[in-house]
């Protein structure tokens, strides 16, 4: 498979479904891939059994606030530097890059990246979705040790992190990122292919093109496997931004059928708990998607208004994440929900 | 020169004088010196000119709050986490490692850190004094690019830092430290012996021990070269912990000779400003110890307490301070006074 400009639109929509409200703004990464496109030519996607076992694979993202990458998109030169340093310790160049996180704008900006170092992209990503931390990964998940971070900001500073573990990955490169100025391009582990396998989430590039592709809400909701929790309109909605993340709360009031039913959305970056009349209906680690119920496009957080007409369409997280180490890593505790998981649609 | 146990008492009370109050407790450098000594021997102490060109030197110290590192001394696994990251990077081991600051209890905890590397100390340091910030080192102040910043803290987390200056050094660190909860032992810089020619401040492990030898105030003052200016009272004491930093303020009522005068003394973990009658009398980057009148040993900023019997000393700092660029570093300006330095001592 090649990516090319033409492409870049269908990706940026799925990946923003995918996003579920995060991952940053879809058109900070829509732009930089298609003018690195542009400059460089597609960029080649491949699969892991394309990679022989001792190649290296750079799973790439953004760290920041939405509110900030949005303004600062990372350039050509931060993915550089973070190339250079993994040359630096492994004494060869990676054979491929990988979005750490298919959802938002990090599913697509890596494809500017891999435009400009001129490498191939992974078909896979470390989420199925999209999530606000950095030890949120499938490498996690499945006991890789976290054990090498790598930072670049716009200034120029590199930082290398070998943590003990992922919650200091993430504590660190927090810190890190809100020094550079809330917003810093990361590799969040550096693997062979032969570590990669089964424990990244492969297929995620091209599941992103699919979703993207569909502009009507019916088909879209099919594709994805998701049940509609609301049609209506926004009629609340409170964002602020606490070291590094946004949080906050968005109301969706029903309309045409849903008349009288009412839904509260939970965000921090992403949209993690739907609540209709006290009860949970859907729950991180499931994925949470508000879409224009017109052109069944996505709505990141930082872009929902007042007023908007919306539908909340929630679905089934990739599996990794409904196991006991998944649900530990990103499930309702793991963002200070006192909740039992329970998995989307399953009932009361 | 060979540093054996015997030696530790007079290098800490040294090091408590040049630290200006700040640099952390000595008692925590003193004691982790002299059980490193009691189990692996005395260090060997070098100059630089027993180093060949390429051999290098790792300036260590503690960086955090003094109140936090006061409870948590580093230990021997920090030290072995930054040798192993410099031979990473450079491919060779150490030859010498040396004392960031020879003010406090950065003074002196390299000697623990030199017996449990089994690698000898240089006889010099980086500051001549104590001071709170990274890039605040004679390296940077000769215009050495701030490259390289590795970080290890008591958990096992290491960090390395390529910053593009001196003040993104200090930034990053500072944010790490705090994110590992305010405490890390730190290499700033890594240097050939051919680098740290003229660039480090040479001598000053001596000079701390001649220093700590004085037990008479009139014997120190002449030591030092330094002008008294009061002998008093403590009478008030404030002070808090900001970001990792202690920042707060003294007052010492003259008594006897110095009855009826009065001097305040602002702290940024060092004693930074002397004030009397709203003239300043001495200012950083000049030597501002707090002594005990009786004993002549510096009191560390978190030792200060009501009532104690003290005299205040103030003397010149090394020459590369008062350059254009030393001042620009680490002269008053750089710590948010508005004063122009005036050296100790020149007159009102």
């Amino acid at each position: 498979m090649e990516l090319n400009e033409s492409d870049i639109p269908a990706l940026a929509r799925g990946c923003a479904v995918l996003g579920t409200g995060g991952g940053g703004d879809v058109r900070v990464g829509a732009l930089a891939a298609t003018r690195a496109i542009r400059e460089h030519g597609p960029v080649r996607v491949v699969r892991i059994q394309d990679l022989a076992d001792d190649e290296l694979i750079v799973p790439l993202s953004g760290i920041g606030a939405p509110t900030v990458s949005h303004e600062m998109p990372h350039g050509e030169a931060e993915a550089h530097r973070i190339v250079e340093e993994v040359e630096k310790i492994f004494g060869r160049r990676p054979a491929a890059i990988m979005s750490s996180e298919i959802g938002g704008s990090n599913g697509v900006a890596p494809v500017a990246w891999a435009a400009q170092l001129g490498l191939p992209l992974l078909d896979a990503d470390a989420m199925g979705r999209a999530f606000p931390e950095v030890q949120m990964v499938s490498m996690y998940v499945k006991g890789l040790p976290a054990d090498l971070v790598i930072m670049a900001d716009v200034v120029g500073n590199v930082t290398t992190i070998r943590p003990v573990d992922g919650l200091w990955s993430e504590r660190i490169a927090r810190a890190v990122c809100v020094a550079a100025g809330s917003s810093a391009l990361m590799a969040d582990y550096v693997l062979t292919a032969a570590r990669a396998r089964g424990a990244v989430i492969e297929g995620t590039i091209g599941r992103a093109l699919r979703i993207g592709r569909h502009q009507v809400l019916e088909a879209l909701q099919e594709e994805l496997g998701a049940i509609r929790l609301i049609t209506g309109k926004l009629t609340d909605i409170e964002r602020r931004t606490e070291g590094g993340f946004v949080r906050g709360s968005a109301t969706i009031e029903g309309t045409g059928a849903d008349r009288g039913r009412g839904l509260l959305l939970e965000l921090q970056n992403e949209n993690l708990v739907a609540i209709e009349d006290g009860e949970v209906r859907a729950m991180v680690p499931d994925l949470i998607a508000v879409v224009d119920t017109e052109t069944a496009a996505a709505i990141q957080t930082e872009a929902l208004r007042y007023g908007q007409r919306v539908t909340v369409l929630a679905w089934a997280c990739d599996p990794i994440w409904r196991t006991a180490r998944g649900l530990e890593v990103a499930g309702p505790r793991a963002f200070g929900y006192d909740l039992e998981y329970r998995p989307v649609g399953a009932g009361a």
